[in-house]
């Protein structure tokens, strides 16, 4: 099978070799050493500010926001949210069970946030401010810039879960002054997917420590004691923490983080030039390079994805729920090439002829 | 390296093959008829009643040691915990976190608990009961017929933990009136870590659906709605999820859950029985059949831990905390034999020539 979806990605022969060895035990100075090495990857590819953290949680990205919502805001904050999609709306949810004051931003379908929308929420008052910067069940890649500039005039703490736009879109920590950053390892990272990992700066370190948290799992205060340690507090994905090293250390060897973002945004822009002659409408004006989400003017796109799958080996990315129907999503992450691009192409010519788009 | 820690531990050629493919995208029907033969092989080897239900839940085995808490009780419950090592202390921690009023049990050390030291607790209006069924950290094994009477005479709701012990020591939800069941997948099922179990029956089910529970990640509701079609309701670690279902698999093609019980008995069995002649005394009086807890007459329990990585290419399992020079394990969960137990055994033998023991 072609792996276009958004996550889990196809991963590099390295990566997958590794999956097949046994899986070490964990409460030693090796694993330990494998743990320091993912946080300060991290922190550099972040570009995160001097004596920032990473822990890695084993858990599905969603655990990871619970536990930002959870270590960072209180009933005392009053957040913004950009509920533009089902991830921004997971957000509302979180803050709802956890009793966090907030407002939503609802952009316009398709959109990012507009300067003007955001100034709206001048000196009223937020402390805090959550965003998924590449909606990715609609592909919106909200404009980083905007965000923090309006956050740093109103002296907000900014949260912003990058989990797909990590290493394929631009993202500065220090020059953004964004205090947390989440992101996963079935993403770019193109890992298998049971990681995820929250990057905090020394204010967000400090709020975690003065925030007194209602759960064991999610408190993030043992995770940044025992990672002084190079450990964690329970049992971890040791295998998908050592595939994130091999990595981590394969990205850091190709030229950093600025490549990998070329590599990512020559296949998405490869492939929207290739797209452009079939019967699809980009939905997002505002896309991230990881990801594509198509529009098919005349038939289900629910059918499109099934028929890749069935009859060409090929996994487009399917929405759930009222989008079923109307949007696919084509993916650039994990290990792709624009050849893959011209298979998936071929497929829909093949499609186009069958009259099946 | 030839691990002989209690998780993660070595894991079936089968399912390391699988950790070197391609993880496939999994909103699919083909992994939902994964999942669904993963939850049916669960309900079997635990011999749960019909109607039963088991969730995977991405994390370690104190996320569902958590989850369990949180949706199975609540402030108006009365719990009792046997509080007999680091694991059965977990539980008091979780309670303490959630409010949930708690009474502890605290065995002597190496020992189970006796019917006597529970009938003190009859007719006192406790409404559930904790317990690590194996205290993994000592390696106790408590004697779940001995639990699951007192609780069934008293209609007390039994959740037993029994990550170590599930796949090693006969265990049946339906004979012992269980409620829940919990495990984990580095333990006997022999995958690498990142994924726990949660196995309901009936009642617990209802109980799940009646609480409301302040989380998101841990709200089984939707765990057990999302697995009626065979998902999950956050990305999950496919890949592991995967080498459980070939585990499985693997274990009612070998005769089911009663030979691999059996296989379990024998390497322990004959390790316990080539260990004697050595400087070691056993730790504990009622032995779970997935570990052997040993205490050192004349030197410190982790140096040994430390010699036999270092020079042996062995890891034993060591203790932690104030143990950690008093104890050491030798797990016999995983892909071993008793031929690996000789390489153990030479080994000591070398230790003792070199007066290291």
């Amino acid at each position: 099978m072609l792996n276009f979806t958004v996550g889990p990605v196809q991963s590099s022969d390295n990566v997958l070799a590794l999956g097949s060895e046994q899986v070490p035990y964990f409460r030693t100075p090796e694993f330990s050493q494998t743990m320091f090495e993912n946080e300060r990857y991290m922190l550099e590819f972040a570009n995160a500010e001097e004596n920032s953290r990473a822990v890695f949680i084993t858990g599905s990205g969603t655990a990871s926001m619970e536990a930002a919502v959870m270590n960072f805001f209180t009933d005392k904050d009053k957040v913004l949210i950009i509920d533009g999609g089902s991830f921004g709306h997971r957000f509302v949810e979180l803050c709802q069970i956890h009793k966090i004051p907030f407002t939503r931003i609802i952009p316009s379908f398709g959109y990012g946030v507009t300067e003007e929308q955001l100034a709206f929420f001048d000196n009223k008052g937020y402390t805090g401010f959550l965003v998924n910067l590449d909606e990715t069940s609609l592909g919106v890649l909200y404009d980083i810039n905007i965000i923090s500039e309006f956050c740093r005039k109103n002296n907000i703490f900014l949260v912003v879960d990058s989990i797909s736009s990590f290493l394929c879109d631009p993202f500065d920590m220090k020059k953004n002054k964004i205090q947390v950053m989440i992101t996963g390892s079935q993403k770019a990272l193109a890992c298998p997917p049971g990681v995820s990992i929250i990057i905090m700066n020394p204010e967000a370190v400090k709020r975690v420590m003065q925030n007194k948290v209602r759960s064991m799992y999610f408190d993030l205060k043992t995770a940044l004691k025992d990672g002084e340690r190079g450990q964690t507090p329970f049992t971890p994905a040791v295998s998908i923490l050592r595939q994130i090293n091999v990595r981590l250390k394969d990205i850091a060897a190709s030229g950093g983080v600025d490549v990998e973002i070329q590599k990512r945004k020559e296949i998405a822009t490869d492939f929207r030039c290739k797209i452009k002659p079939f019967p699809f409408e980009f939905v997002s004006h505002s896309m991230s390079n990881a990801v594509t989400p198509l529009h098919p003017k005349s038939v289900f796109a629910y059918d499109i994805f099934t028929v890749l799958k069935n009859e060409y080996n090929i996994w487009v990315c399917p929405n759930g729920g009222k989008l079923k129907n109307e949007i696919f999503r084509v993916g650039h992450i994990g290990a792709l090439s624009t050849d893959d691009n011209d298979i998936l192409i071929n497929a829909f010519k093949d499609l186009l002829q069958r009259k099946l788009i």
